[in-house]
Formats: structure tokens, sequence, C-alpha cells
């Protein structure tokens, strides 16, 4: 049974029941985060109980917003390796790094676990159809749970977003429509096809359980280093839901008495040709101005303005944490030295992690013995 | 600690020990099991405590042959989700139907599971260099665990593969050899340069611990259906080693007293254009005929004469249980099918179990009621 509690604006602090349909704030139109009555989890509920079942995101199911499991639209998401790469750290100059493979996801990439709980919890709240813009992964996410669950989706994505994406999107029957433009752009269209025929928009953070689902990574992270956080985990941030989601895991898990309160430092790393997130980091901002003519080879970073900018940016202030951009030319190279020296095979995103631990090792910032994970947010075949 | 114990000829019987290199028996040429003492582990082993591990393979540490677990070499895998696909299984005119989703390993196929064993066992026992056969996808598994171990390995793939399996081969370094051929002749090649450069030769069956990866299959569906053995397991027969691995767990599982003595029927599909299993099956021969002029799109099924052809008829037959020729045709046709109504991505390995599935439930070989466990062994996206 969930201790799902109700939703709260991430900036008024407005509240909401949780048994309605809601995407941003009514007062502000910013995100919503979904609360649960952490107090009497923290009574009854035991981490290793929830530790113990199989290894999908479903094990938190009390620190989900569904209370009956029968009712997941599920392909096996979540549960992702954990991978010590000691001949790739040794070459960055660091001891002990960890890889999150996240692109072992279904759809091969870590969009699954946001979409399986954003498309189960609107199903129970009775939508039956979907529109959601995206960079990429999102869509062929979003398009298979949404399949699975037998409902219907429209896809709004840039024209030049991956092959593989668009392949995988029209693959599982959906609606697929190519954008002029970035994914701000398509989410404009989205938002306004959602309005006239009144689909349920699933956009980054324009509804509040993707989130709920991306959160569970954090709770996985903590698990498999036995409830003993890193001292820093190195984020690929484009929409940053992931980031988000995690930072508020550590939240939940601190105030459920399962981590003490040392935290990693969060940082976020975007590439050269898209780094909203890291000027508004260095300018001291608390929000993003719109990133011109964004243009990287890792798609799902091409985000030049995310709407959870603010969140992002707390996130890494409070963890003391960083914003660093690297070159799509040492992404590249980097992927190919994953391929060569550990045999694995990272999405341009995940390769992005490492090129940034190497730097801010170089810049004294990372210690060689500090433990780090890195999260490879998508499988290297949907790599253009 | 592992309770392997030693190595035995699966035709004559005679036994080797574990703690040297072998490959096929000395004295009759066939295929080695690998022993454990099952009596001691019956006494000392309990399977919850196996079963509340992290989710992989060597949550079964102990009936696996390796004895130091830091130094398995590994990418995460096993633990692949086990999916009921009610809406597809409803058109087959079925009710419970179970798909293990092996496309979920790293290198996304069940080789990986065989490949990790027989990397890691052979690494500890000296080998340097390597050498695989392959129709596709353990060409890439041996390639990728061979690299995350720092070694070397030699890669021999008929010249018409499916291009992923010869891009992610070159991807991590492997030298790839094309043969004009199919397996079997790639298979003679990579045996006379192993022999002539000292390389270790993972040929399927040709050594004994690609097996011990595969078993874990079992014993996962076994845990997954809480020790319940479903009424039929479906799997696509290529050189079989996952069958024989499967068939191999339950035997253990009954052993060490995990299971009773149900077993479910074991059904090998294969494509019409390569079914020497089919024709051996329905001749009543104890071993196959090459099939002559072998084709399929279903790459990994296009093993005219499998090694393990007399260990896979014994299962099949000794579980009461079939063997089917299915289509081309028809596997295209289900796997897009799966892609629409589940929103599931299968390897045509994969597709043509469900095939198989609704051909055996229109000949009422297959009652309705059936628990019924079909294993996709690759993803989706590998297919050409």
């Amino acid at each position: 049974m969930s201790y799902l509690s109700h939703l709260e604006c991430s900036e008024c602090g407005q509240t909401y029941s949780a048994h309605e349909l809601h995407n941003l704030c009514l007062k502000c139109s910013s995100p919503l985060w979904v609360r649960y009555d952490l107090d009497r989890a923290c009574r009854e509920l035991d981490r290793d109980r929830c530790a113990s079942r199989p290894a999908s995101l479903w094990r938190w199911a009390e620190l989900l917003p569904i209370d009956d499991l029968t009712q997941r639209i599920d392909l096996g998401e979540g549960g992702t390796p954990l991978l010590r790469i000691d001949r790739l750290s040794a070459q960055l100059g660091l001891s002990e790094v960890w890889l999150k493979d996240e692109g072992r996801n279904p759809t091969g990439s870590f969009k699954a676990r946001g979409m399986a709980m954003a498309v189960t919890r609107a199903k129970v709240l009775g939508v039956k159809e979907f529109v959601v813009p995206t960079a990429g992964n999102a869509g062929g996410a979003a398009a298979a749970y949404v399949t699975r669950a037998g409902l219907t989706i429209h896809v709004y994505m840039p024209k030049d977003a991956p092959p593989a994406n668009i392949n995988e999107c029209r693959a599982v029957g959906a609606d697929v429509h190519l954008v002029n433009g970035l994914i701000n752009d398509a989410g404009r269209l989205a938002a306004a096809d959602a309005k006239e025929h009144g689909w349920f928009d699933l956009a980054t953070l324009k509804e509040p359980y993707r989130i709920e689902g991306k959160k569970t990574m954090g709770y996985e992270i903590a698990q498999d280093l036995q409830w003993e956080l890193p001292d820093v985990i190195v984020y690929p941030a484009g929409g940053g839901t992931g980031l988000i989601g995690i930072w508020k895991a550590f939240e939940e898990l601190e105030t459920l008495g399962w981590i003490g309160s040392k935290r990693p430092r969060m940082v976020a790393v975007q590439p050269i040709g898209c780094q909203p997130i890291v000027t508004a980091f260095e300018q001291d901002l608390l929000a993003c101005e719109l990133h011109q003519n964004a243009h990287t080879i890792a798609a799902g970073l091409r985000v030049p303005k995310p709407l959870g900018d603010r969140m992002m940016l707390r996130a890494i202030r409070a963890s003391a944490g960083m914003a660093i951009a690297v070159s799509d030319n040492d992404i590249v190279k980097m992927t190919e030295a994953m391929l060569h020296v550990e045999g694995i095979s990272l999405a341009y995103e995940g390769a992005a992690t490492l090129v940034a631990a190497r730097e801010l090792h170089d810049q004294g910032w990372l210690k060689p013995q500090e433990k780090i994970v890195c999260l490879n947010t998508g499988a290297g075949w949907k790599n253009p």
C-alpha cells in the first residue's frame, strides 16, 4: 500500500489532491512534487524488506504513487546494474568510479522509469490518450508504455531527432509528428494540441509522476552502496528530472532514517553547444535563459531551457555541487574509449559524465580517492 | 564459496578436474557437464538467501563455478524480467503466457550469461587469448566480456551475419573474421586457428561453462514463479545451450529440494529453413543430420548441426516435450504484432516462440489454461 499523501507546488507550496489529474500548479505554473506520509512510513516500512523484493523499481511500492500494483504498466523497468569501471577510472586519474547503466532499461534508456510511473498513474486516473514532446528517448519510452497500457499516444519530436528514436515510436504504432525546431518548440505544439483535443501531456515536469519513477535511481544507488551515499554523482542534464528525482530520493531516505545526512555533491554535465544550466550556475542565477542555437551530438541534452531549471540549480547548490560543459568531440572519444577499455557501450549522454569526471579531476575539484557514481542514461545502440 | 566438484562427459561419463582447462571429452569428443557437490549444498544452502541477493546471475554463486566473486567479469548479466503478456496471449488463444526478456542482458542477448561465466572461468585458469565462432549474438557477447577482462579475442562469423553483430564486435576492438559459410564453417576455421595459435575456443558446448551461465535462466524462472515450474517452456533452438542449461537447472533444483518433481514440457522451436532438431525429433533419431542450405531471418537459429543435439533431444523427450518449425513470414508478423499489442520489441528468435505457441494451441497440444514461459533470447534492435 502506498503512503501517497498529496501534491505540492515546488515554488509556491500550494497543495493539491493526488487523486485528481494535475499538470502544473494552477496558481504559478510550476512543477508539482508528489508527497508521502513519510512519518508513518518511517514507523512501518523496513528498507531491507523493500530491498529483498524482485529487482525492479516496483520494489519501492510504498514510496510510489500506486495503490494497487496489479494496475502497473510494466516492461521490467529499473533494477539496473551499478558497475565498477576500474580500468577506465585509472585513465581518468580516479580510483573508484561506478557506472549506473540505465541503458539496460526497457527501450534502452532511463526514460522508462518515469514513463512507467506517469502512464500507470494517468491510466488509473482515467486518461485514454496521451501526448509527449521529446528530444528523443522519452518519446520511445512513452510510446512503449502507452502501447503496453492499450492506449493511444501522439509524439512530437525534432525532425532531426536520432533515427532510432523516430523508429521506435513508429514501430509501436504511435502517431509521430516531426517538428521544425527543438524540444521546446515540440513542447509548445504538443501543449496546444493537448488542450485542443483533451490529451494528457506527459512533458517533462508538466505532470508530477515522472520524477517519482526517476527517483528510484537514487534509491537503487543508495541500496547498491549499502546505504552509504557516494561522494559525488555526475549526471548528464537535459530536462533534469533524473537529477531532481535522485535528490528527492535522498531527502526521502533520510526522513525515513534509511540513510544519514551525508549527501553527494551533484554534478550536472552539459555539452558546450547547449549549456543553459552551466551558464546559470556560473552566473549565480536562480533560473536559466534560453540557450540560443542549441546543438550537440547528445540529443537528450539538447534542451535549451529546461522547465526544471530552478529545481536543478537548487539541488546542485544545496549539495555543494557543480555544473560543467564538455565538448562533443570529447564525448565521442570517451564513448570509443569505454568500448575498447571496458567493453561497455554508452549513450553519448552517459559518456559526457566521464569526460566531466576527468576534467573535474584535472581541475582538482574531484579527489582521486573519492567515490563517484556516473549515470549512463541510455544504451549505446541508440546513438546516431 | 562454490560447490564446484568436477567435470563429467555427457556421453561416456568420463570425469575430469574442474581446476584445469578443458574443452570436449578427451575420450569421445562430447561436451562436458559441470558437476557440484549438491548433497553438501542441500544441507547448507538456502534458496531464499540466494534469492534475496542483488538480481544478477551471481546471486546463485555457490552453484556456479567461481570460488572468488571478486574475480568475476561482469557487465550486469542476468536478473532479466519475466513479463506477463495478457493481451497478446488472448490473441493466441492462451490465458497465461510469460515472456522471459533476455534481450535486457548486456549486449542485448542471453549469450551474455554464458560468456560471463566462460570468460571468467577461463581467465581464472590462465587464458589470455580467445576465439569464438558465432551465428551472431555470441560473438558480440564474447567480445564484450573478453574486452571487459582486458584480454584478446578473435571472432569468426558468417559474412552475412546481422550488421549489428559484426559492428558490436568491431566496436570493442575484437579481431573479426567474416567467413564464407555458416556457423559450422566458422567453427571449423576457429578450431583450426585455436589449435595453431593456442587460443581458447569458446564455441558453444566446446567448453563446459557457458551452460553454467545459461542454466541461471532456469533458476530465475523457478524463483520468479515462486518455485512452481510452468507447464511448458518454449525455447528457440539454435545451438541449444539455453534449453540444455535450463533443463540442467531444474535437475539441480530438485536435487537441492528447492522444487518438486514437476517439470515443464520443453518445446524447441526452429525456423522451417533450418530445422535439424525438429527433423530428428520427428524421425525418432538420437542426433541430428546436417540441415542442407540452411536459411532464415532468425540468424541465431541458423545452426545446421548443433553440437548439443543429443543433449537437446534427450531433454525434449524426457520432458514429454515437442519440436516444431515455424515460417520466417510468421516470425516477422509476430514481431510486429508484439510491438503493436504489448509495446515489446522481440528478437526474431523470440518471436518464433510465440508463433509456435499459437500453432501448438491450434493443434490442441497446448491447453488454453496452461502456464507457458516463452524465451525472448535477444533484443529487437539487433534484428536485421
